[in-house]
């Protein structure tokens, strides 16, 4: 597996592009596509969220059938509670970008992020859709993946490639998240493509595992969003004879698809509203896969752990409040916390430590959290990022 | 019922007083004491945290008998994570103030609150509980208050008095907490006097009842601590004939107790860490008190709905965000909030609103923010405060 340049339109048969079409103040760019020469298979990872943006909802109905041929996505707002009206400018959206595709309304896929409960602009939208369709470029990905950013800092695109079945398979993808990042598919999206040959089947099976140890480890904030998603096209045009089956393939490109999401999952936490630091949270020696989740998914969601390290202080009490509010089972009295690989806290207990040794791992940019529970043989992670001042300026004006 | 001046004395037969023995490095003061002149019946809500401070521990244990004497309260240092040696430390406060108030070390509670992980400096507490017990007064509550407080900003009291069984009762409390408060006993610490005659049971029933409508639903930062806890002393010295049975006279002294712990619950939600504004979190019409409590929960911990109303902005979309990812059962579509008294969501869907009016209501001290799920008749509410600037830069240099 080698990383190539690229993002969405590295594999073959794909276009993309990203115009400026007036939904964001600033004059950046604010709507996206992405296409498929030809109908490929599709998959998708949506919020758990019980609210649900109108294009998210069109997007769930349209991938039933498990084909499409592109996706428009536009920043700058959210198209949820708008009443019927959203629903039916996702609609027509399908049906403008269907017309110009020459495809059906059905085969076109629609995500929306920003700001919530304000009508899409869609005098915008109209004119910016026929410009997407037109400017639709082989080396498009960058454009695309810049036009779907809001409080993103960085634009996050990846591409591989790999060796499945004699061939040469590329995997690339692009993402926009940065606040509200939470398991289950908080404010991000996630565009994946292939021209890999795998059945519908596998596609879904390989995002949803992929999803699990990649997006679904990441926390920004805590909150999860009404609209977002990650959803994969597979093209089938590298030629590959097909994985059809789980196995050694299946796995392969399991495999690249992992290290795609993560590559853009990580890029999330880092570039979080405000933050300076990522931060990975690790815990081991859970008695069960579950505790080990929740674990740490309490110490990365803690306000106070993420301000202590934005402060850059030991203040390891923090952590093990709040593994012991997380609702795991364990014994606080055989409990050992690491800062970076210092050993800090041991059953329980605090332990001398070099505070300047300590002190340096806390300055850097990515600051490792280790948490061992000695109680079993599970263990799991969550990225996410500090907590600074810039997170609440940010956060306290966004929506003037 | 009426208010009264003072706090844990304004009961007959109390005595406090709150010293600096050195714990805290700004000689602020840093070591409390409450005592009854008789012995009294005791009853106490705990941390659900899985890791408890040592003195937390010795409380525990020493409040089984149902009674004790006195409760001693150091902040600056929580006495936890330490080891033996920190169970060791409150075993010898207790033996320190029982020899000085001629009681079993049975008798005596401990309370501690601040850092975690260093032991807690004995040579500076020793000769503070001697001051604390030759300084005992029965106009003490003050300093007492004052004493147990950490990042507090202001100290909280009250006194109430109230005829019960046609004779005058008194009950009186003190609280500090501020960051880090949140249902289920976070970093505060509560200690409630009263004179009533009641019994150990009831006592104990009234204390469960009261502390879940009013500690359990504040909410700062979603962390829940190690070493706090609510305490209450009735020592019977108003001479009234005794409450031993749940009735009228049971539901009277309950009435005066919940008013006593929400007065000190809301003044540590409004002085939440950097807080600004103390918001009110209701929930309407849920399908049952489960729900209820779950919207609730989520709103007032989201730190995206925090930061908006410090923002003074009226993102309702994140008050609808958070309710859809709580768990709680609800039809988006049959929702409504309001932001004070004004509409802005109907139905799942935005609303044309005064925005004017609406930003007026934002920049007063005190937010309502109303959800109504219009499913069934249960419905629950949270304080919480907004999140500031300076709460990100209190807690990111606590320890140091």
């Amino acid at each position: 597996m080698n990383t190539i340049n690229g993002g969405v339109t590295a594999p073959e048969g794909f276009f993309a592009t990203g115009v400026a079409c007036g939904l964001k103040k600033d004059g950046k760019k604010d709507l996206a596509i992405v296409c498929s020469e030809d109908r490929a298979a599709v998959a998708g990872v949506f919020t758990t969220n019980r609210v649900k943006g109108h294009s998210l909802q069109l997007t769930m109905e349209h991938m039933k059938s498990g084909y499409a041929n592109a996706i428009v996505i536009n920043s700058g707002n959210a198209n949820a509670c708008v009443g019927e009206q959203g629903y039916a400018d996702a609609l027509e959206i399908t049906a403008i970008t269907s017309g110009l595709l020459e495809c059906t309304p059905q085969d076109i896929l629609v995500g929306s992020t920003g700001v919530i409960g304000k009508r899409l602009d869609m005098d915008a939208v109209r004119p910016g859709i026929e410009a997407l369709v037109s400017g639709m470029d082989p080396d498009g990905g960058h454009d695309a993946a810049e036009a779907i950013m809001t409080s993103d800092t960085i634009y996050k695109e990846i591409a591989i490639e790999l060796e499945l079945q004699d061939t040469k398979v590329v995997i690339g993808g692009m993402a926009k998240g940065s606040g509200m990042i939470h398991p289950n598919m908080a404010t991000m999206i996630g565009v994946i493509t292939t021209d890999a040959n795998i059945s519908k089947k596998l596609l879904d099976k390989a995002l949803k595992d992929a999803v699990k140890s990649t997006f679904n480890r990441i926390s920004v904030d805590g909150d999860t969003s009404v609209c977002d998603m990650v959803v994969i096209f597979a093209n089938g045009m590298a030629d590959n004879a097909g994985v059809i089956n789980e196995g050694e393939d299946y796995e392969l490109f399991l495999k690249g698809l992992e290290h795609v999401c993560a590559y853009l999952a990580k890029l999330i936490a880092k570039d979080g509203e405000g933050a300076t630091k990522l931060i990975d949270v690790v815990i081991e020696g859970a008695g069960n896969p579950d505790d080990a989740y929740k674990a740490a998914n309490a110490v990365a969601k803690s306000p106070l752990v993420k301000t202590t390290i934005f402060g850059e202080d030991a203040n390891w009490g923090r952590i093990f409040t709040a593994v012991g509010y997380s609702g795991a089972e364990f014994d606080p009295n055989y409990t050992d916390i690491y800062i970076g690989d210092v050993l800090v806290c041991k059953g329980g207990c605090a332990v001398a430590f070099d505070e300047g040794l300590v002190g340096e791992l806390l300055k850097k940019s990515e600051v490792r959290l280790l948490v061992r529970l000695n109680k079993g043989v599970y263990s799991d992670h969550m990225w996410t990022c500090d907590f600074s001042f810039d997170y609440v300026k940010i956060n306290s004006s966004y929506r003037s």
